[in-house]
């Protein structure tokens, strides 16, 4: 494998695992490699392997952009390690109490619950009975002993606050996510990181806590613009809701960046559809799902995991929605 | 369930079926009312039933708006049906050769192929072999004896250049999709039709067939805007490559719509992120998942299916970067 691509094995081996620093090439030549050596062909016929267990897929979610990418690459990297997926997709599966009937149900070998909806007793519950899963992008803190992988939220959120500080920014209105979320919770704490290395403490007017849409972002946004005393830069929880911040500037007549600097948070495709196009921070959503297969194909095999909560790092994206705080 | 919703028999079987016209409050009243009657409760305990066999779906693709809409809405009716869901997406999956397995696979009952990059051929085969699948947004022509579900693309594409016509635009750009795509086929059809309808024959060197993204629209519409005589709208393959076609604009100081209308199709999120918003053509994609899922189930128990090819109707959404004819 690692000579079929020309890298050396530790490389691979790093990019499989999706660990340690790799270029975006090698990461893109190496994953291609492995897609191009699972082609099925001719193989040498020998004694029939046993099918290993299915991996259910769970995310109760419409899949766009963001839940799509993250269930294409687990399903993806189940593929390569040859389990059948079982989907568990559509907001009506919310509903659905699946956890609990897990441990027996034949066939089913594993799970991959993205973002579940269940309170962690329910977690906590099915860790007991050994049933090996992982969540992704846990929305409340999950369980010490609960196999978790999410975004460096609070590093990601530092990093951008920390660019609209440098920017001469001081007074940033934030349109946060729903207040018991883990994301919401740490990119806050991110950003008063970064207020407090520039010397500051957010003003809690300035912070309004929404569900993240398009709508709830327009809203919120507007309330803080029409603050007496505007704010000269919003962070957004997500890109959806940062798209509604550019609509209350522009319905407020305020020019982005001039007038308002705005910022999102993910680096979906929305991203860049916007004019101008939102600074945002990448979340890692291939690498999210690769890891989470990562760590369940070891818990199939019955290894002990180091590490149960793993964080991957996300990058802070500039682009032309975020610029010098307007003379005033 | 007709009674839990309140609404009449007919009317829940027309939204099940997706077939014949409901409001859309009416929909998401039936729909709503199905997951709440299937959420699992304590159940009258009676003879197991045997679990169904499973369906897969294969969407070779990352699932982003587009493929997770139609995927999400597959799996949630699935669900409904009690069926199971084996999941082969990612583009990965592109290279494995399933279709030529799925006869034999145990536990597997039927396909829903989304997308299929496999020649008409292979179809066919699968076919012959009397295995029950529905194609959904076939890329070519299906075989005649092959269910499909797909968009009325040239009947969209008709009412779009027609909304243009009749804003007074005679020079109108085209940026297709791929040549052999027979949803491009369609829609340069569509179009075809409009213009004759308002006297004109459109001239081939306003027409440049590309891969149905942002960059490569962005590149097709700027040739488009520099010829010597420069449309005054363009219609794009779908919502990214509008989306570029709005860059190639911005790029050469042209104000949408004033100087040049812009359209897209398929109506994602994307087509409400720019400034102007897109008019675009809705593309029914969770509909197109539940019909494909209606046709399957029909296979299964062995029903005839009357019509093969299923296309369901689009519609035309104008927003504001469409405008009259600028004046010259």
């Amino acid at each position: 494998m690692a000579a079929a691509a020309g890298v050396s094995i530790a490389t691979v081996s790093r990019v499989l695992n999706g660990r340690g620093s790799v270029t975006a090439e090698t990461r893109e030549l190496v994953e291609s490699t492995v897609a191009r050596l699972n082609r099925p062909g001719p193989r040498p016929r020998g004694p029939a392997r046993p099918i290993p267990g299915a991996v259910l897929v769970r995310c109760p979610y419409l899949l766009t952009d963001y839940f799509g990418i993250i269930v294409s690459s687990v399903a993806e990297t189940l593929q390569l390690h040859e389990r059948p997926v079982l989907l568990s997709a559509g907001e009506a599966a919310q509903d659905a109490a699946v956890l609990a009937g897990l441990p027996g149900r034949a066939g089913i070998a594993g799970a991959v619950l993205i973002l579940p909806p269940e309170p962690a007793a329910d977690l906590e519950t099915l860790r007991s009975r050994r049933f090996p899963f992982v969540v992704v992008d846990p929305r409340l803190p999950p369980p010490r002993d609960v196999a978790a992988v999410s975004a460096a939220h609070a590093a990601g959120a530092r990093k951008l606050t920390a660019h609209l500080t440098g920017l001469g920014h001081r007074r940033i209105g934030v349109v946060a996510g729903p207040r018991e979320w883990l994301a919401s919770d740490a990119r806050l704490a991110g950003h008063a990181a970064a207020l407090a290395d520039a010397g500051m403490i957010g003003a809690p007017d300035l912070i309004r806590h929404v569900e993240p849409t398009v709508a709830w972002g327009r809203r919120a946004a507007g309330e803080l613009l029409d603050l007496g005393e505007r704010p000269t830069a919003l962070v957004a929880f997500n890109d959806k809701a940062a798209v509604g911040a550019l609509q209350a500037a522009a319905e407020r007549g305020l020019r982005v960046p001039r007038d308002l600097s705005v910022a999102g948070f993910d680096d979906i495709d929305l991203s860049r559809a916007t004019s101008p196009m939102l600074t945002t921070v990448r979340q890692p959503l291939g690498e999210l799902g690769r890891m989470a297969v990562t760590l369940l194909i070891r818990l199939l095999d019955r290894h002990t995991l180091e590490a149960l909560h793993v964080e991957l790092a996300t990058e802070l994206v500039v682009r032309d929605s975020t610029g010098a705080v307007p003379p005033g």
